[in-house]
């Protein structure tokens, strides 16, 4: 959503679910007011057995205050038995596969309704290679993640494929995860033992 | 896991829930047959409503064959109140902090394992900073991805305090999502429509 897009579309009502004036109002408030979107969010995670553990969402910084999802989420991941875990939840990777379609998701919604376009279904499907000799210290050649990323996404809505294309594209251009997974982020990590 | 380190504690045991024995074993066998190391993980996501979609964990390919997790996974993600979504799950980017412990703590547990150490909690709180203003299109000059994430580790067993900040260090040396956050994995993205 570019200022441009934002003036054009201004007048649209709610669609696809996503409620359009008060996103502009957010929008211009958060330009009013640039600390309102330093967000942190935050997760805790303990140990289980073997290779799961289970992680809680932790309530949020954001938009001038401390925030709270107004449900409570935890989450289990662990090693399939191929890799000799117990399979008591998805591997750590995949969720990352989620994260990214989610992100991808949720940006093409907005997207479509400022744009005034309705949509009528969004599919996708997120492969992720990797080799795990890198992280089973095997190969030095072979990195410890995912080599490559594919995403496939199925659009339908009232507007032209090449419409429909533009908000995946749009989409990618404002995403946060799909940033975080092809430029790097700094990850500090502290002990106490 | 290192070569050498792996000799060295060959006859260890099962210990904090790992089989390690069957871990060396199939460390062995990948480096007998390092095709046994190409995985493929998948995730498919269907949007729901305004921000909000649901992927499902779908099997994967490794080990030589397909694979299916002993369970059915389906998440939810959404944005919350405050970005305007409907907040009937946690926010993408959270699913991302989640991954990134799960993968350093699964880590941890197999080298404590393989090392002979023997734990008795981990637990960690993960925290990414992201300032909004870049995925919402108001500032060129801010990512749109976290700034920077940071961890940290409580750990206890039975090794001195170095050690135990050793098995951290080791695991994330190893990671898979360290990986994918600290460093670039090309996405690709297609869209029919």
């Amino acid at each position: 959503m570019t200022t441009m897009e934002t003036t054009k579309t201004r007048e649209r009502g709610p669609r696809n679910g996503v409620d359009t004036p008060t996103l502009f109002a957010t929008l211009d408030a958060v330009k009013a007011q640039p600390d309102l979107a330093k967000f942190q969010f935050r997760v805790t995670n303990r140990w289980v057995k073997g290779t799961r553990s289970r992680s809680r969402v932790e309530p949020f910084q954001g938009a001038g205050g401390e925030q709270r999802h107004k449900a409570e989420y935890e989450y289990d991941a662990d090693h399939p038995a191929v890799l000799v875990g117990a399979d008591d939840g998805p591997t750590p990777v995949e969720f990352v596969l989620h994260a990214l379609a989610a992100c991808l998701t949720a940006g093409l919604a907005n997207i479509a309704a400022a744009r005034g376009i309705t949509l009528t279904e969004v599919r996708s499907t997120v492969e992720g290679d990797i080799d795990l000799r890198g992280l089973l210290g095997i190969s030095k050649d072979v990195r410890n993640g995912y080599e490559r990323i594919r995403v496939s996404f199925d659009v339908k809505g009232d507007a032209s494929p090449a419409e429909l294309q533009a908000l995946v594209e749009q989409s990618k251009n404002r995403s946060a995860v799909f940033d975080v997974i092809t430029n790097r982020v700094p990850v500090e990590i502290e002990v106490r033992a």
